[in-house]
Parts: structure tokens; sequence; C-alpha cells
């Protein structure tokens, strides 16, 4: 093995790997040893995929050749997101502006792609998602991660958008609902945040990729604001597809053949199989199925939530999607890394440290994901508080 | 909708589309109109995928929940691809340096990702496959595409990585059959290539996307060289699986860790049920299918190739590999872009004028893709034939 081998592009150096990967071998290695591991960590539900789905996708292995499709998208699929815009947010979206993508994660990589130079800066909230950080790196982006506090519900503000816009920005990029703190950004501070952005010449990002699983709180779509956003969603939350890999972009429509030249090049299509599946996610009886699960995301935070800050643990902002807590546990611990290690080691329940999610106090924050039912929750719970 | 939407990457103005996918919609546009187009334009295998995958998917949609896998993909997948390369290729590689990826796209770009600087050069022969001069564009770097002739089988040669590297060259990207000329790298040659490119410090990297479908040449693996190598596969055409967007990659043992981060965080995973119907791929059962499949393309081959020369098209060097024809058409046309134009409106044939695989002479070739069977194949000769 030759020494020219260590000789790697430096954006891996920018590059992290996922804490909670980690947290989560460790985690599988403990129960390899015959522990009983609660897990609180992934993003993923633990509901699987709706049978209406698996049996549209049962159908088409039959019926169908898993060819390539177009780069955009079967259109009947592109349709049927469109009429799910109409139908649920009253949005009226030509199926000419979606694009269906390898997840999100591929449309993440395309809207970087087509908007970003070596260089450029986009604006995005600490904490966050960690690939977005990495998804502008790839790229030769910079991210510009502003620090978002419990005040702002960890949210970019307009304000903020103007306050550190800098020469070299080019766009903001915002996540409503958020991972990793389930906040919201409303409709009205959308438009604000649009406005700001478009005042200084950039684009407004919007992932929605936790659309549709809010509590208490209408879903509502930032394309009803305006049409000149990039906007990223996904069949993995929601209608909960994760492995199959599949979601959208919403792209303003004198861009379409400039995101469609880089998919083809970059990824050809997205999945067949997951494509035809993906038709039957927005059926009548999909989406009763999909409400009842949302509302056990409901109960499970609700449930969660109280149990947290009875033993310590502080949530100033109450999450109003997805399906995460972003836990203060500033009385509990003063390094939330060590603190998960710990929790994992000693009450064998995994959780993400705030690492995962930027520099804004990571030390002072731990994710749970609520993706267990509400009893092994609680059980989760007690056991952390055996080991304070 | 504002000016600053026309702000795109200046990435973007190197990004051809696909002038085959131009092709294939003028083709669809006739066929609306009713008349029989012969497709020969698009890679992409004719067969549809095998029955045993088909049947592998089905179960696994049953059986197992479609949740995210490991950025590495599922360890069953990894070995049974160990297993495969001992079986048939004689080759000992560790599962370990085995990465499932989304299609052989993925591939090429965490290569890319992890290997390539901004303005690193990456050589490779023109004509060739266009999106591996993308790949190396989007992450900033330059594809320093050196002619090829019929002289060197459109591939290079040692001789010609020496000669043209230069000091901001990385890396030398060989593909093995190649897309667009079917032509093979034999073992002595890639071994005298790795030898080229390690003495200037370099990495090869070897596309063996076209692996298994070889005619009258025992298939081989670069893998089989030498360890340092980047080995990029596909499900796509030997398995044709093409719409399922699943392939592999071989790193070097102590890369490995570089290319799982970037993929963690630039694709998660690879598709679920795809890796689940993978797993039947290598089946005996399978493989026999697969190679009387591979005895069609042969029978095709060697039915197009002296009709094409009957009809005034030139093959100075026999494809030995992948499914392509790239014929110099230089004796019946000095433009090969009209000229596809031409035998599509008036033969109704599809083909993909050389345009597409870059700069060396493409307006004297023609791409003909044999994935339709002898019978339609004589018929579009026949077809062109009367329009000369």
């Amino acid at each position: 093995m030759s020494d020219h081998l260590n000789k790697i592009a430096a954006r891996m150096s920018h590059i992290a790997p996922f804490e909670v990967m980690e947290i989560q071998t460790a985690a599988r290695a403990l129960e390899a040893q015959g522990h009983d591991v609660i897990h609180m960590e992934i993003g993923e539900p633990d509901f699987a995929t709706p049978p209406q789905i698996i049996a549209a996708a049962t159908a088409a292995l039959q019926n169908q050749k898993m060819n390539y499709t177009s780069a955009l998208g079967i259109m009947p699929l592109r349709e049927a997101i469109a009429q799910f815009y109409a139908d649920r947010y009253g949005a009226t979206i030509s199926p000419s502006r979606i694009i269906v993508t390898a997840g999100s994660s591929a449309a993440l990589l395309l809207t970087m792609g087509v908007l970003i130079n070596p260089g450029d800066g986009v604006q995005m909230a600490d904490p966050g998602y960690p690939c977005n950080r990495h998804f502008v790196r790839a790229m030769g982006g910079v991210p510009d991660c502003i620090p978002a506090s419990a005040a702002e519900a960890y949210q970019l503000t307009a304000k903020m958008v103007t306050a550190n816009w800098q020469p070299h920005t080019r766009a903001a990029l915002i996540a409503t609902p958020s991972n990793p703190t389930g906040t919201i950004v409303t409709p009205a501070q959308i438009a604000q945040l649009h406005q700001a952005v478009s005042a200084k010449g950039g684009t407004l990002i919007v992932d929605e990729i936790y659309q549709g699983l809010t509590y208490g709180v209408k879903p509502t779509t930032a394309l009803a604001i305006a049409g000149d956003m990039f906007v990223v969603n996904s069949f993995s939350k929601y209608f909960q597809m994760t492995g199959w890999r599949l979601g959208w972009m919403v792209v303003p429509e004198n861009l379409v053949r400039e995101v469609e030249k880089l998919a083809q090049n970059l990824f050809i299509s997205a999945s067949t199989p997951a494509q035809y599946a993906a038709l039957a996610a927005f059926k009548p009886e999909t989406i009763a199925l999909l409400e009842s699960r949302r509302e056990a995301f409901k109960q499970r935070r609700d449930a969660l939530i109280p149990a947290l800050k009875r033993i310590g643990f502080q949530v100033p902002v109450t999450p109003e999607g997805a399906f995460y807590v972003y836990a203060d546990c500033s009385k509990l611990s003063d390094d939330s890394f060590a603190f998960a290690r710990k929790i994992l080691h000693q009450a064998h329940v995994a959780v993400t440290p705030g690492k995962d999610f930027g520099q804004a106090a990571p030390e002072k924050h731990i994710r749970f994901a609520y993706t267990q039912t509400v009893e092994r929750m609680l059980e989760a719970v007690d056991r952390i508080e055996r080991i304070l």
C-alpha cells in the first residue's frame, strides 16, 4: 500500500462521521452481549412501510419492467405529488416543477450542485441536520452555521439572515419541522425569511423532510409563499419509506432543466420499484393509516417530555413536529457526549449527544427520538433516572 | 421570478445534457405519431430483471422491514459479492473492502469525493462515458480527456498516462469493457497502467460496470492485480437491474472509513429492497439465465457488425464486451449528429451520435446499442441502407 493513498481530498477533513452511528454500533454490541437496549438514537420511524405501499411495490414487480425512468421521475408520481399539495396544502404546483429523487439526500446534493460555487456560503441554523453542512462542503461551499437558541426556537429568523449575510453568502437553508429540535417555522416567518434572502439576492432553501409530522399545528408548505425557492421533501419520514431511498424536490420553473441535467449525470434516475411503490402513498387508506401513526407520535411526545422534565432535563421549546426532543441536560451533566455514553452503558438506552448537530452548545444537549412505544420510552426514562 | 435565479453554479456550464436522452424523446414523439421506431440508443439491456431477483425482492417485501441499512450495505450482500469474486475471478477480496452503493453513479461520486480536490485532474480516454467527466466536475476537478483512437482500441495506455501526466493530475480512470466502444483493457495492460499511475503517485480508478458481458474473452477483474485501486461495479448491466439503482465499489482497505463517512452523509444507504433483491443475483440459476442472455448479446454483436460494414460503416476494432458498437460513419456522413437525426426521422432507428462521448472525432462516430433482437437490428440496418 503506497503513501499516495493518504492523499485524500481536503473536503474529507470537514466531513464528520455520524456520532449516532457510533452510538448505534455500541448499542448493537451491548445487545449481542444479551442486554436489552432501548433505541432512541436513530432518526427513523419504528413503523413499517404501510402495507398499501408494499402491495403496490409487489404488484409493480410483476407488472412493470424495472428500467431506468426519466431523470425527473415517472409522470404519474409527479402528478400525484402535485395533487397532494393541492388537496392537503391548497397549493397549486405544476408537476413540471416536481423532480423525484433518490431520497432527500439526492435532492439536497442537486440543490447545492446547481446553486453553490466553491467558496459560496449557505446560512443554516446551528443546531441542525449534519448532512446539510456536508452537502454544501461536497460542492466546495461553506456552511455558515448561525447559532440559534431556544429564544428563536433553534431556527433562523429574518433578522439573523440579514445580520449575518456576507459577501460570499449565496443561500439560506431552513428545516421545518427541524431535526434535531422538532421546532417549526411558521408561514409568516418563512415569508419574512424569503423577503430577507431575496433582498440580498440569495435563494431560500426549505427542507420539508418531516412535513406532515406535526402535532397540534396544521401542516403547511413554503411552496404556498413563493415560486423561487428550492423545497426538498422525502418519502422517508411521514410516509415511512426510509430504506426505499425516495424523495422529491420542487424547484423554480426556470431551473428545472438545470436540475435535470445534473440529475441525469449524477444519478441517472431514482429507484423504479420505489417510484411505483410510492404511487400508493397518497391513497386515502394509506393516509388514514399514516394519520393514526401521527397521532401515536403525538401521544409519545406528550408522554416523553414531562417524563424527561421530571428527572431534570429541560425542554425550553416544546417541539411541534418531527419525532425528536432536543433536551437540555445541563443540570445533569456538563458533557453530553460523556453523558450519552454513560446512559448507553449504564442504563442501556441509546440517545444522540448534541455533537452531531453543530457547535452551538452541543455539550448541553441530548436528542431523544420518540420512535418507541410510550411504555418503552417511560422505561427508558426510569432507567436513566436510576443512574443519575 | 427574480434575476438572482440565473446565478447558477459555474460547474453547470460544463455539464451537458445526454444527447441520447434528446434522441429518445424525439423517438417517443415519433412513436406517439404511430411510427415504429427501433431503439438502439439507450445503454440499457432489453432483458427484464431475472425472475429469481424479482422473487427475492417480493419475499423481502413481506419478510423484512425496509429500514435504512449500514452505509456500507448489508453484510450478506457484501459477502456474496466477495464470494462471487472468488468463484468467478479467483480473486480474494475481503467483504470489508466492498461498499454497496446507489448504483455505480454513487460509487463514482464517492470515488471522486474522497480523492479529488478542486483543480485536480483525472485522466480518462476520449471517447468515454460522459458522466465520468461530470463526476469529476461535480467535485471541482478537471477531466483530462485524452484522445484515444482505434490504434489503442479507444483506451488509455500506460504510455499515454505517463506522457500526459501533469502536475495537477491525481488519478487515471479506465473502463473495461468500455462504453461507448465495447473494447477491453487486458489484465497485462491494467498492470502496466497501474504501474504508470503509481509511479506518478496517483490512483488508478477502474470502471468494471460492464464486467461479465464479454464475448470470446474470459471476464477478469483489476482487483486481482493490486489492492490500492478504486474499482466500481454495478448490478445494472450484467445482472440487468438498471432501475433498481444498485452498484458497489471496492476500495483500498485503509480508505473504507473515509468512503463510509462520505456515503453516510451523501446517501445514508443504498436501497434496501434492491439489496435484498440482489442477494439472488449470484445464485447458480440466476447466473445460468444471465449466461444465456450473454450468449444472445454475442449473437447480436456477431450479426450487427457485418451488417453495418455491408452498408458502409467501419468498425476498426471489434468490440469484445458491453453491448455497443462504436461505428465510424465517415464514409457515409461528415456530421454524425445530423446523420443520427436523419436516421431517426427518415429510417425510424434511434442511435446515439458521438457527441455524447467526447471531443475525439465525435462527428465520425455513431454508437449502436445491440439491445434488440437480431431480427429487429437487421431490419434497422436495412432501413438505414434505404435512406443512404
